[in-house]
Parts: structure tokens; sequence; C-alpha cells
């Protein structure tokens, strides 16, 4: 079959519209119709080179909603009508990994994921007969994809894909991390470090499990009331303070918080989050993306006295079990999506998404097919 | 009263055994006569000049057991003649480290502590009229000594002075980072780096609790024999491992261990501990103190994918809560000590065991009065 898509032929052009090919399910596999996608940064990372083991050509986006379209042999969880989350992380329910209860990081496709390919080793796009990769494991920029059976999360049919688009990335990775990785319980002190959409999605799971100071830090002060849409009861500029940001957090917080994220990708700001957390328990999550190469680092003395670094990947959820969870959430109003979608693009319009999002103008930028 | 003890007049000098006098206790406090003493790294890194907040003149020891000779005004939790362990960390119960029950890190009387004296800011010992202070709260290494209430572990009257002085500090900063920080379970994987006291009483703790491979890393052969005697099963040396020793334990755990313990204080070791964590769960524990100014290090992906870093000050224990279980352990044969106390001296044969330690000649030296 034939499907509209925006491909990233290679690093650092704008994506072309084109019509690809697209070969049907094969067994354990299914066809969905991408009906929204979201433009995320990560996306943006590997478009522009940043990422070393980016692959070319290719169909980019992992953060979309659509509807099956056909299933392939052998697949039982989901039927023809059900409407769908894509999984960059999916959820296959026998490995190691899933078996252990204690991790999201599902293995069971993570090798030819990596390479850009099912789990069969080969792609199902095609351009004029080159071969056109997959993008983690899901390319949500063309109207039509084909997933492995375990890589999709069966959602509710009320749910609007232009906003339930969101939950396949960006939200669950902010509001993951507080209730999956940190499990933030009422009355816990949380710092938010980095405004942006994650940051904006973990305060907002804070407010949502009954944290008590809910502290968002950024250097734009712009982000102030973006981040009090969400939950957030205090807002510490960096730029605005005297002194030492780490001990006026600390101070803030009466010996620190309980929780801490970092949301920015920066190493030093990963380090001010760790050692903002309270001496005893505080928990400190890293869920930004740092450059390559770069390294965080710390005294050992912060961890013996009590405080713990960890990271959250996809907010630590279990793409099947978890994803619709929250898909609920937002239907029962617990967690808000509406004001982050800041822009609506059509295909056509999607290179100006990523123009966006480099200026800072977005929060997000949903392409609606 | 009178009492004698070996004094530390200043840094880098050898004690020198003298009476001192010694004011009795004060409301809230008691005195005990030691018993018995280890000799422990932290004294000699106190003696040798490395901590640049150590005090001199003073009584160092904080690994000891005795029995209460002597109550102060107000003091309800033990009597005259009971058992006990001073505590280096004490347990209040009603400060807000100890009711988060999150943490053993009481701070009660943690300030006065580090400046050597009591809490009501004087010390009990003076030679010749010239003040004396104390040492981690505890000052083991006097035939009398005075502590707070809250820094004495009552423990039962057959446990052995000579043996259960070393749950002042080894014993239990080794087994409680298993089961109180770590907390290991039956059929986890566990490594632990660097074979001295703590990191055989780390491995006993992980045998106590039926871990599955409980592997044991040292540059030293001769710590083989050593380990094995603790519930080790595998050793690897790092000097006969060719390429690299993380891919190697890796290798060895089919994927990386559940559980590592750095019990060196090198900052090289902590990172190889945290990235020989299996992806996903695995939790590295960082026990060693490190020399001042050096740091840990790592790629942020190594936490975004899973693992854990935390650390563990005196096993996580509860002074007087989880000090009389892990004696309890030790007289029912779950965890053994006597085989690790090397060398028994007199208080004059004192200076004796710190040359035996730097020479790593002893596993545990213990004075005995």
């Amino acid at each position: 079959m034939k499907t509209r898509a925006a491909v990233a032929f290679e690093a650092k052009k704008p994506l072309e519209i084109v019509e690809l090919d697209l070969e049907g399910p094969k067994a354990g596999e299914v066809l969905v119709e991408i009906m929204a996608t979201g433009i995320c940064h990560t996306d943006a990372y590997t478009l522009d080179g940043l990422d070393s083991e980016g692959i070319f050509p290719s169909v980019l986006g992992h953060e979309g909603a659509g509807i099956v379209r056909e299933i392939g042999a052998g697949v039982t969880s989901v039927a023809v009508g059900d409407h769908v989350i894509p999984l960059y992380t999916p959820e296959c329910r026998q490995c190691k990994s899933c078996l252990s209860g204690k991790t999201n990081l599902c293995t069971a496709i993570r090798a030819t994921q990596g390479k850009g390919v099912m789990p069969d080793g080969t792609s199902r796009f095609s351009y004029k007969g080159q071969q056109i990769f997959h993008y983690m494991g899901c390319s949500t920029f063309s109207n039509f994809t084909v997933l492995p059976e375990i890589a999709v999360a069966k959602i509710r049919e009320d749910a609007p894909f232009d906003k339930s688009c969101y939950i396949g990335c960006g939200v669950t990775t902010g509001v993951g991390a507080v209730v999956n990785t940190a499990k933030v319980q009422a009355g816990d002190n949380v710092i938010v470090f980095g405004l942006g959409g994650i940051g904006l999605n973990v305060l907002q799971g804070a407010q949502m499990v009954g944290a008590d100071k809910i502290i968002g830090v950024d250097i734009n002060p712009d982000r102030e009331a973006w981040g009090r849409k969400f939950g957030m009861t205090h807002f510490v500029n960096p730029k605005e303070i005297e002194g030492d940001i780490v001990q006026h957090l600390v101070e803030l917080t009466g010996g620190g918080a309980d929780y801490t994220f970092d949301c920015t990708g920066n190493t030093i700001v990963m380090r001010q989050a760790l050692e903002a957390c309270h001496r005893g328990w505080g928990v400190s999550v890293v869920i930004g993306v740092a450059e390559a190469g770069k390294e965080i680092s710390t005294r050992p003395f912060q961890l013996v006295t009590g405080r713990v670094w960890k990271g959250s990947a996809f907010g630590g959820a279990r793409g099947r079990t978890d994803v619709p969870k929250i898909v609920d959430w937002y239907m029962n109003g617990k967690i808000q999506i509406d004001p982050m979608i800041t822009h609506v693009l059509s295909l056509e319009e999607i290179n100006k998404g990523f123009d966006l999002m480099h200026a800072g103008e977005s929060i997000r930028s949903v392409v609606v097919f």
C-alpha cells in the first residue's frame, strides 16, 4: 500500500513529504493509521545529526495515536478498529526485564529497533525501491505505519487523538517519572529543574499525587506562568538568586527536597538536583538526555549521607499496562494536556513544528493527519 | 573519677596511655565501662591527620561494648548493669530524621558530636586540668566513657564483649548495608568490591539473606581465602582479568549484578560498581569513605537505563533498634565474627593494632580492658 510520510532523507535537512510504499503487517505485527503525532525533542536530536546512532533515510516520529487497520498472523491482543498509542518502549511481558517486575525497559526487540528495522530484520517502508528505515520502532510521521503487537497500547476510543498522542512520549515521561520511578507521595516536597514539556508534566504529576511544595526551577522567566498552570507552588529563577542555588533550594524546602527531577539534560543541573535533595532520604531522578560524552559527578559523601541518584526512561511506564491508565487520568481530568498543545499543524507544515521547537516557542506541536 | 585511656594528643603521633579525669553522667547520660573495643580504619584516618575535621587532644575509638555503671537524671531506657554497645550514630526517635522512617541518620546531637563534646557543649574528659575531647560521640579507647542515653544500644548479656564490640561499627556497616540499605533478597546476584573487614561483612550479609552469586573483587589474592569463609561464591582479581573488569563482571552475572557494594573508598571503583549493575534495576551502594576532594562520575545514561546509585552509613541501621538484632544474629550463628578478630590486644598494645592495620595484616584488632 501507499502512505504519505515526512521522510528524513539525511541529517540536518528538512523533512520531505512524499508517498512511500508500505508493506502490510507480518506475523505478530499490526498496521496502524496514525491520526496525530507530536514532534518531540528526540526527533529533532536525531534530525539535527546529534545522535551518533541515527539512521537515514528514515521516517521519524515516536509520539503518535491512531487506529489499528490490519493485523498480522497470530496477533491476539488488539483487533482491527482498536485505538492505540505506539510504544517506543514495548512491553513483551516475556523477557527477563519484563518478568523482573522492576523495570519497564523491555529488551525483546531492542536490537532490531536500534537498527531501524522490524524484529525480522527488514523494513516495511520503501521509496522508489529504496529501503527507508523505521525510527524508535514507531515512525509516526507517516499516515500509516507497521508496529509489532507488543509495541502498541490499546486505549479508550473516546480519547481525542490530537491530545492522546502526547501520552506516547512527553506526558508519560513526566507524569510517569513521578508516579512510577520516584513514587512521590502526598505531602512530599518536589523540585523540578527545567520547565519544558517534560518538566511541566512532572509538575502536574506531583500535583496529582498530592505533593506539598512543588518548586519549578528555570532560567526563563516566561516559564513561571506555564508552571503555575500545572501545579507549581514556587518558582525559582537561578539567575535571580544571590549565592548558591542548591543552598537556596535546601533552605526553601527546610533541609532539601524529598524528590528532585532533572528535565534539562544539563549535567551541571543534574548535580544540583542531587545535592538539593534532603539528607537521609532525598531521591533525584535524571530524565533529561545529556549531550554525548558529558558525565555527572558529585562527592560520594552525598550518597553516603542518604541521597539516591536514579534515572527514568519513558516515565518508568510499562507501555501496554500503564499508558492506558494515563489516558484515563487525562480523560478523568486528573491531568491536563490541552493547554500544552500550543500548535496544531498539517503534515505539510511539519518542518515548521521543528522550527518552533528550536525557537523555544512551542510546548508541543502536534501534526494531525 | 579516674579512667585509663589511650589519648590522641595530636595527629600523626602514637596514642599515649594515661589516666584521665572523667566527670560522671549528667541528665540523659550514662557512664559505661568499656570492656572491649575494636580499632577501625576511621580511627586511623583521624589519627593520621587525614580528617580535616579531626579534633585533638581526644579519646578515639567508636567500636566498643561494655556495661552501664551509672545513669544520669531522667535516664529510663537503660539501667545500671545493662550491657550496651555505644552508637556513633544515635537514635533519638524524636527528630525529623528518626521520625521519617526513611533513614538512620539521627540528627539530634550531630552538631555537638562533630565538635567533640557532649550535647551540653562540654567534655567529660580532662587530663591535668586540660579538656580532652570526645570522638564520634563514643571514645571507646577509654576504660570508662560517658554517652548520651540515645547513643547506647542495649544488648543481650550472654554476648561476649570481645566479639560484640565489632558490631559497634564494622559488622553493622557491612551486614546492615545488605539488609537495611540494599534490602538484598534471596536469589539476587551480588558483587562486593574490596574484601577488607567491611567487605567480608557484606559477603556474609549477602549469604545470610540467600543471595545466589556472591562475587568478591579484590586485587589482593590472599583475600580469596578470606572471602570463601564468609559466603563468597566467586572471586575476581582485576589484575588477572584481561580487558575491562566491568564487562567481565557483567558477563559473570548474566547482564550485571542486582546489587553491588563499594567497600574500597576508591572513586574509580565506585564507578565500576555502578556500571557492573544490571540494566533496568541494579543498585550500587557506596560504603567506602573516599579521600577528601575525590568525586564520583558516570554517564547519566547509566542512571536513565535503570541503575541506581546510593550510599550507606552505619549499614542503614537504627542503632538502638537494629544493633541488638545483629547481636542476636551473631549469637544464633547466622553471622560469624570470631574468625574476623585476628588480634586481641591490651590497651598498652593499642598502637600495635594501628600498625597491623596499616600493614594490612589484620582484619580486626580488638583491645580488651
